[in-house]
């Protein structure tokens, strides 16, 4: 569930190699989204319950229920979102022709004031604009890459994206919930659950920071803190609510 | 949980109406995040539970605990995203520094192929190189934008948008468990559940996508159908595990 707020992929359309790069990480970052969330809530929602109910049948069953619930949520909702985003990129290109061809004044405006912002001189910017005002197609390219901040989607990355993020969901969401299953006793369930659910975070935030290039131990530690606060928050709301 | 494929908002640097309009857009993209992922995942948990249990305490306690954990893994992790974004660019801020500093030449080539892929004459580049990098401020920030495509993050945002994501989610997840609470029937809760949150689904569908300019209408019935079909899924694989 973290959400659009990681690190822009770096975008290198000049080279091969590089895109072959962006495609990797765009599938590594699919798994990170999925195992986070699936390594966490329903951690924490096995841990909440533990605190308020005796049967290890009912918290197999609400993890069940949630695995496939988290999963189904953000495998097809990043499905659809990734056709949203195609769908609004063909709506913008459409509406930068119209403009360049209707209005194409204004859109000279528009993009001389990109090129100013970087402090060449008008002329320069005279220059530059002559030359990328001939060929449209270049045109709206770069109105829509340096105006809109717009790259063109890959639409088979949505329906990968889904099942890469819905699969590591169900992955992660397997760790915490296997010990319940294997002791069949809530108390021992638990406890188990929390040593290697712990652990499992640790490797995975680990690794997730050093493939970002952050500081691995860190964000290892970081990441395991996020699943103890939402499990500790989760346990202790519902012994509360249970005790109502 | 719908992760990094929503659209990009638009990004117009020199324009402080249209700054505004990508703040406001801000807020409304972390309520949609929010919200989307709490009225279906607690929805669906909700039914899968209801097709398993027949105590409307656990259902609801087993609720109230994933709203819990849900709402700490999105705000949380989208707060240490937020962060994480701002590490990297000041990282690669600092290396581009670097190598402006350290291998002009090397940066004075990358910049080129930027503009001759636009299909700009290599006179036309001459000038503009020339220009760029005499100020190497603005040589670096043109590489941070059109190289990396990196946009300087709000860090003020990541607090903000933590817990505008995180109460979206608990106001939303609150919905489907309501009825289980006001009728304190399983069977009841429900079926009154089902009901008010596809409405609910609906109408967030209906202006979510009337938001990002998409049909709303086909949006609203997106939005339902990811909603029903977890909340199906959630429902029989439940039951099918309680009678196993």
């Amino acid at each position: 569930m973290q959400s659009n707020q990681h690190p822009h992929p770096h975008i290198h359309p000049h080279d091969g190699h590089n895109e072959e790069h962006f495609e990797s990480s765009d599938f590594l970052k699919d798994i990170v989204i999925g195992m986070s969330d699936g390594l966490t809530v329903p951690f924490a929602l096995a841990a909440g319950l533990s605190g308020a109910v005796d049967s290890t049948k009912i918290i197999l069953t609400a993890g069940v229920a949630e695995i496939i619930a988290g999963s189904i949520a953000m495998g097809l909702g990043g499905f659809l979102a990734g056709k949203t985003e195609t769908d609004h990129y063909q709506s913008e290109l459409r509406r930068e022709y119209y403009e360049v061809n209707h209005f194409p004044e204004v859109e000279k405006q528009e993009c001389r004031e990109i090129f100013e912002d970087l402090g060449l001189s008008q002329n320069s910017v005279d220059i530059i604009m002559d030359e990328l005002s001939k060929d449209k197609d270049k045109w709206v390219k770069f109105m829509m890459r340096f105006e809109l901040g717009l790259e063109q989607p890959d639409e088979k990355r949505a329906m990968k994206s889904a099942l890469n993020i819905g699969g590591a969901y169900i992955v992660g969401g397997l760790i915490p919930l296997s010990t319940y299953a294997i002791f069949n006793d809530v108390k021992t369930g638990f406890m188990y659950s929390v040593v290697i659910t712990l652990i499992a975070l640790f490797i995975f935030g680990y690794f997730k920071n050093k493939v970002i290039g952050q500081n691995p131990l860190s964000g290892a530690f970081r990441t395991m803190a996020i699943g103890a606060a939402a499990a500790a928050a989760a346990f202790f709301v519902a012994q509360w609510f249970e005790h109502m």
